[in-house]
This record gives structure tokens, C-alpha cells and sequence, in this order.
């Protein structure tokens, strides 16, 4: 394709994306396809000679889109919103176009500059302390493709971190570059015994990172009570049963806004709890609820103080309510070199006169990878058109339809609130006895509740997540309706809330006699 | 932004693209950059309102393009090429419009199942053996960010088949489901002693999962006689070696090009030894050369039936030297339950109809993260607008290249070749007694070359990488001039070797003393 084919196929293409979301609100939010609809329709091979790109561009429309499960529907209601817009989109382009693998200062300085600035716009504007600000010079932030890596990366630096601390301890003195070397018999001794903490309601990210690495994750319960949030002695009495056996906790994963019904951990107990063990590291993912600290009227209530306090890393997506297309992983942490002595292997092909003479930041030994999209200039692009009060604006619209379903539901004499709305998170679930009935057990009602699920899930023109909720005192199986779409409107939530209603009576309708008596 | 401001802007950035690429060649490859140039330009916040998207658009250009090291010019010869085709930036933006995190078969059926079908139509291509196709209903191949994801996940696997094996050795019976559940008391016992090995010559991609699982990694020496590739008698040695201090072997990572000099590990032979140790894993890293398995007349040399014989799991980056812009890495393995046993960790919330039923791929068992870009698009639309016969005349095209410039550096009095060209790589150093004068010792060779690389290192019209390269015999400093650049024609790579003839001449007359004698 030269370049005169490329400007008439890019404008195609733009006009396609424009007609897209034109008439994004007209179509099904999920895909009405079976599994294996495009494996069928495809060739088995690559063809051997090229092919009209006008007709490859077409079958985008004739075969993709038919595919997809519209995340920027305004039906869309399902896992959290993974917010696209246009001004992403441009620059997604822009980075394809001078397309590098951005893991050295040299290699790409605008890449790793830029990338410096606006993770520090966006810690600034979240109110994190200038402790995770990069012009710290000791703290500092990197953009991850995901809450999952940056959870991951958190770990290896924790292990690590841990490691040198038990060297240290054993008697291990620093090199002559300052750093601690953690001789093997440290490894050997410790490696397998440290221990990851998070609880019932952390993401699997959480477990996941936990078993990468080989290592045991604690699921600690907690309590309806407490809304769903982990506490300080929770987690004590997890640890010291691990110390009791010879376990060495390393690690705590706590959360900012849980998947399950947007629960924030206790991070001040916690912190408080961990000053008491020494070889621990505090993540807190706040993978969804964290871009809401740019509303300041909510960083009390989700604990942003206790975070700066306590924290030693931390996670938010810009790539899900924050407007700023996927892949956007904000990662902060406190000290860079926890990652740098972590993740830092440097053969004589990646070093370059300014790496070696410390002025730039070389962000592959900030992560597990080495080569990195330009994925700064769509945070740029954001921060820049929508200013920071039109990033809270856009907040605020996913909070107050929130507040406005949530008065609707209460009034449901068939539905029941599970826990207190969190942000623009609504978490119920059907129960007849509700309005003040006869009591119907929870067993029951998680039958009747899986059965609205599956009623849903057989619907196209809205897309609902389902979730467990596990607690001390029992498990709650609800259905979860999470707002902050960047194209849904309040009308949009409402049309969701009536078909909701509607399966609703027909799953009690039923009449299976599962519910009444 | 709305629709028609997105339909302006969007035409506007692929003008400026033509542009961009319309004066490429006349752009220095190099940024002119300080470090520190940007942030000393931009606001340390993010502006309270938002901004004219004309305006910020522009400043993409005046300051983002300065700070650019460009990747896509004719005078990128440096690590390995990273193209970007225009068929790509088009892929890239309709991924970008329909943005999903695509962890699911149901959150995006058409980001799986198009997944499902270009990586096979990539295996199909490079002659991988069916073991290694989707279509298997075993094997199969997923799209990862680079090589050292590939490699870190493979890392993963291996281990956990290796501790499966030996938790099955000490009498462990598969559970109902048929999985071997690790014992805690195997995890203590054999856990902290794993070893992963490679030779000197492998991508740090080795050493850095080697070092994010914290388990050793062996860089086993090679020799100059083998063309630095490693054998299956040092592989057989360095286990011995281990194992006898009560060690346990489980990786190899072999490599079908490395970075330094493109040198194609002996995988038969390395394949043979480690029949004889069960708990291993052999991960084949093709990350640059794999594509050139779609020439046939390079498999055998590359050695592409011992991949397919011995290999448990390979990888190649389509974002090298295969038209496909960054991020594209393939990655295939024999058993797709080496990964799913590793990595599947499905909360509640993750759950649906379709994964439950086993009809179907959720990716995201098949890799670290949670949620991924959607990239198969990009491959998608490569090999179609290419064809199998397009995407092979771009490789012999750069092998030719570096065909032609070997005969050219072959006949300098004052260069040596290093090694034997390896398709469109060149490794070189500066010799003034490669005619066959006065012979200079090493040391004094390797001072010479670094001040050669220096030289070329402050150029801004050129960009090559130095290598060291290790050996059991002695060290080399070199050059490297890797070729392949989707712009880049025979002209630019002659015009490249006048600039380093030039910086030779320079450097040699500089007459310290260093060489003649």
C-alpha cells in the first residue's frame, strides 16, 4: 500500500468508525454469534497472493463487527466500562505510525518523556502523594497494559524486596554500587516460604500473580459488616498463623473498589498491622475506583490519605472508567528502585551513553517486558481535550446515574440492595420477600437469582455480570450493574432497569416453588 | 469530541501521517533530542479545562515527532528492525474503535476467534508443525505483547509441569478432573531449585523471567567454532553440574537467531539431551528470525524440522522484521494445557455459558495478564494485503540486502565480517589488518571498535547498536547492522556503510597509538 492508498483507506476508515458510532445505540450490545462463527467463515491458510485492501477493509464490517461484543454500547453494563473515545483512537494511530518498542530513553525520548509527564498529570490529579510523583526523582509511575501486570510487577519487586531485606538481616552488607546481592542460601531458604495476602473479594489478579510466581495466596474472609472490606486484624491473625508455621508474609494486595461491589479495604489498619512485619509490601489496586480520586469530595470515603500514608505501589486503569482506551495501566510506586533492582538486566546491546550516565529513566527495567507500546499519547490526548473538569464531569455522570437507579431499585418491592452503591456500581438481586414478605433463605435465593443470570445472559440487547459474594456469614449471589459507560445516558440505565424488572417477574412467575411458601 | 470533529481530526492525522512518511528519508534516525527535552516543554499538571483537540493534535508534531527516534526510516539499522505498514496503522484503529479487553470468548467472540485463525495461518506459513496449530484441538498459538512475555509464560508453564512431574514421581494420583494438584511439600522441597538454562548468547528475555521467578539462570558458554551456537553436549553438562548439587533442570531456552549474531542454537541436539532429564521444558526464541521459516529455502538452516521434532513451545515477533507493527508476538505450544494448568485462575465473575460448556478459548488463561488488546487484526490484515508471496519478497529483499553489502565489506581492507551473515544481519568489526598486515591483538581491537561506536553513536543520520560477543575462546566487540526496514532500499544501506567506512578512516587515523605496531 503506498502512501496515497493508505490516505484514501484511512479516510474509509474513519468514515466506518464514524458511521460505527452513529448507530452504536441501534445495535445489540452483545453479539448474537455461536462460538466458532468466524473460524467457519475464514480460509484455513493466509492466501498466497495479496489481496484488494478495499475488500479487506470491507470484511472488518462483513465479518468483525458481527462478532463483537459492544463494550462502548450504552447497554453495556457488564465487568467494569472499558471507556473508548475518539480522541484515544487518534492517538493509537499516531502511535502506530511511528510504531516503536520504546524500552530505552534512546530508542524513543519522546516516548519515555512523555510517558513521565502524564503518568505524573495523572497522579496529580488523583491526589496521590508527590512520594509516587517521577519528579521525585525516588518515586514514579509507569503505564502497564493491565491492573494484572501491574499487580504482578508489584509482586516481584515485593519478593525481591523481602529477599534483601532477610539477606540483610542474615548478616549480607551492601556492595560497592550500595545495592544488596541475595546470595543463594537466602533463596533457598525463603524462596518458597513467602506468603501472598488479599482477601475473599480481592480480584484474581491477586491469586494469579500469586500463582505465576509459585507462591500461596490467602483469601482472608471478610464480613458483611464491614461492607466487604478487608481489616487490619483480619490480616494479623492471617499472618501469624503463616509465621507460626515458618512463613514469611511478603506481600498484601489491598483494594480500592473490589470488582464484586466496589468494597474498599481498610488500608490504614493495614498499613498499621504491616509496620509490624518488616519483609511486607502494600499494593493497593484500585484498578477501577482509583481515577474517582479526581472527584475530591470521594477521596475520603475511598481512603486516598491512608493510601498516600501506607501504600507502597499502586494500581489504577485509565482504560476503564477514565476515558482513555484500552491498554492504560496507571502503576505508582514509591520507590522506583524496588522495581529497577527487581526487574533490571541490562546486556550490552540495551545500554546507551545515557543510561549509563544516569539522566534517563529506561522504563523495560521498570516492567517485566522488554519492548512497550507508545501507549502515553492517548493519556495525553484525554487529559488535554477533556481537561480535568471534564474528566470529572465525565465521573460524576456515571455516580449520579448510579444515585438515581439506586432510588428506583430501593422502591422495588421484588429486588433487593446488596451492599451500599459504591461510585457508579450498583450491586442486587431479586427477592420477592423484599418489600417485607416471608423471609426466603439465601440458598433459595441464589438459585433464583442464578436463574435470572442465565435469563439475562440469553438476552443480546443488554450485557449484566453476575457475582459471588463470599463473607464469613454466607454467600450472597447477586447481580452486578456497573455504570460510567462513556456512551450510556440515564435513559440507557433506565431501559436496562426495565428489562431487568421483566425477566425478574418472569423467573418468579415461574412459580418452580423454589421461592413462595 | 463528537462524530464530525472525530471525522475532521481523524482525516487530519492521516494527512499528517502521509507526510510523516512521504519525507521520511529526509528526517535524521536519530532524535536531536536532550534528555529532558519534553518535560522541560510541557506543564507539570494537566490543564483544569479542556483544550482545542486542533491544537493539541498539532503539538503531536511540533513536539512529539523531534523527540522520536524513527524506527520506520531507511537509516534504522540498529537492534532489529520494528516495522510498521501502513495496513497495520489501519488495523490498529479499528482496534482502537471497537476497544475490548477481549479476556473472554463472550466479551469479544471475534477478537478470539480471528486470534484462533491468523496465528494458525502464521504457523501454517512458517511450516510449524501441526502440533502446534489451534485447529489440533492440543497445541495452539496466542498473540502476546513481545518475546519475553512469550518466554516469562512459557517460564510458567515449565515450572509447573516440572513440579507436576515430580509431585506425580513421589505418588501423587491425578484428581477427578484428571489434574495433578502440586503438593504444598513439593513446592518447598523443589521450588527453590530450579534452573533455567540458555547459552551467553541468549536475549536477556532469558535471564529476566530467570530472574522475575527467582531461579537461577545459566548462561552457558559457546564457541566461536560453533558460531556461537550452543550444543547439546554443554547443555548435557551444565544439568550434570546442577544436578549433582542436588538441582533440578526444567528450562531451556534455545534461539533460532540470536540478537548478537543471528546464530541458530543445535536444537536437535540440545532435543536429544533433554529426553534424558523429564522434568525440562525446551522453549525455542525465534524472536527475530522465525519469520523467515516462510522461506522454505532458509528451514533447513534455521533448522525448522528440530523445532518441530524437539520444541515444546516457540516464538516469533511479526513485529521484527514481519510488516506487523508493534505489538505482535507469536507464541505456540504443543500442549495448551501446559498453559491453562499454569495460568487459569476463573472467579465468578468470569464465568460464562460458553467457557463452561468448553466450546470455546477464553485467552486469558493463556497468558499473565487478565486483558489484552485485540491484535489479531493487524496480522490479519498483513498477510492478506501481502499475501504469503508479498511477506516473502519483503524477507528476501533485506537478506539480499545484506547479501550484497557482505560482498562489499569482504572486500574492505580495514572491516572483518564476524561471523557468517545470518539472513539480513551483518555483524562487523573495524580491523586495519583484515587485509592480512600486521595482526592486531583483541583488546586493542575491542578499544578501537568501541571508539567506532562511539563515534557512530553520536550521529544522528545513522543508528546502529554495539554487541559484545562472549565466547569460550575470547570477547569481540562489534557492530551490528541489522537490516530489513520496510523503507529501507539497497541505496540507504550502502549510504550506511559510506558513513561507517567514513567513522573508520576517522578513527584509525586518529593514530593514538592504540592499533599500528
Amino acid at each position: 500500500m503506498d502512501i496515497e492508498e493508505f490516505r484514501k483507506a484511512g479516510y474509509a476508515a474513519i468514515d466506518s468508525i464514524c458511521d460505527y458510532y452513529a448507530n452504536i445505540s441501534q445495535v445489540p450490545v452483545k453479539a448474537k454469534v455461536q462460538p466458532g462463527y468466524l473460524i467457519d467463515q475464514l480460509p484455513k491458510e493466509a492466501p498466497e497472493d495479496g489481496q484488494r485492501f478495499d475488500e479487506i477493509q470491507k470484511d472488518f464490517g462483513k465479518l468483525i463487527l458481527p462478532g463483537i461484543t459492544h463494550w462502548q454500547s450504552p447497554s453495556f453494563f457488564a465487568y467494569f466500562p472499558a471507556n473508548s473515545t475518539f480522541e484515544c483512537m487518534i492517538a493509537d494511530l499516531y502511535s502506530s505510525s511511528v510504531s516503536n518498542p520504546g524500552f530505552n530513553w534512546i530508542c524513543s525520548p519522546a516516548c519515555t518523556e512523555l510517558e513521565q509527564v502524564v503518568v505524573e498529570w495523572a497522579a496529580r490529579m488523583l491526589g496521590l502523594s508527590k512520594d509516587f510523583w517521577g519528579s521525585s526523582g525516588i518515586g514514579g509511575g509507569v503505564i502497564m497494559g493491565s491492573a494484572s501486570d501491574s499487580a504482578f510487577t508489584a509482586a516481584i519487586a515485593a519478593r525481591e524486596k523481602a529477599l534483601r531485606r532477610l539477606s540483610v538481616e542474615s548478616g549480607v552488607k551492601a556492595g560497592d554500587n550500595g545495592q544488596i546481592e541475595i546470595p543463594d542460601k537466602i533463596r533457598q531458604e525463603y524462596g518458597q516460604k513467602l506468603v501472598v495476602y488479599g482477601s475473599t473479594q480481592t480480584h484474581s489478579l491477586g491469586a494469579k500473580a500469586a500463582l505465576m510466581l509459585g507462591l500461596p495466596f490467602r483469601a482472608i474472609p471478610v464480613s458483611i459488616d464491614d461492607q466487604y472490606a478487608l481489616r487490619g486484624e483480619a490480616v494479623r491473625e492471617a499472618i501469624e498463623k503463616d509465621k507460626k508455621d515458618g512463613l514469611v508474609p511478603f506481600l498484601v494486595y489491598a483494594t480500592v473498589g473490589t470488582t464484586s461491589t466496589g468494597a474498599v479495604d481498610r488500608i490504614a489498619e493495614i498499613g498499621e498491622v504491616l509496620k509490624e512485619y518488616p519483609t511486607t509490601f502494600l499494593h493497593v489496586d484500585a484498578a477501577w475506583a482509583g481515577v474517582a480520586y479526581a472527584l475530591p469530595q470521594y477521596r475520603e470515603s475511598l481512603r486516598l490519605q491512608e493510601v498516600n500514608e501506607y501504600a507502597d505501589s499502586f494500581c489504577t486503569n485509565f482504560h476503564k472508567w477514565g476515558l482513555t482506551t484500552f491498554d492504560c495501566s496507571i502503576f505508582c510506586v514509591k520507590n522506583r528502585k524496588d522495581l529497577t533492582q527487581a526487574l533490571d538486566v541490562t546486556p550490552p546491546f540495551l545500554r546507551s551513553k545515557e543510561a549509563d550516565a544516569g539522566t534517563v529513566i529506561d522504563y523495560r527495567n521498570w516492567q517485566p517486558a522488554l519492548g512497550r507500546r507508545f501507549r502515553s499519547i492517548k493519556l495525553w490526548f484525554v487529559l488535554r481535550s477533556f481537561g480535568v473538569n471534564g474528566f470529572q464531569k465525565h465521573l460524576e455522570r456515571g455516580i449520579e446515574h448510579c444515585q438515581r437507579l439506586t432510588e428506583i431499585v430501593s422502591q422495588s418491592s421484588k429486588f433487593e440492595i446488596i451492599t451500599p452503591p459504591s461510585l457508579a456500581l450498583l450491586v442486587f438481586r431479586l427477592n420477592p420477600s423484599s418489600s417485607g414478605g416471608g423471609k426466603v433463605d439465601d440458598d433459595k435465593l441464589n438459585l433464583l437469582n442464578q436463574k435470572l443470570h442465565q435469563r439475562l445472559d440469553t438476552r443480546y440487547d443488554i450485557f449484566l455480570t453476575q457475582t459471588v459474594l463470599h463473607s464469613i456469614e454466607r454467600n450472597v449471589f447477586c447481580i452486578r450493574l456497573a455504570m460510567g459507560g462513556v456512551n450510556t445516558s440515564f435513559e440507557d440505565v433506565q431501559r436496562a432497569w426495565e428489562i431487568i424488572e421483566e425477566e425478574g417477574e418472569r423467573v418468579l412467575s415461574e412459580g418452580d416453588g423454589l421461592v413462595l411458601g
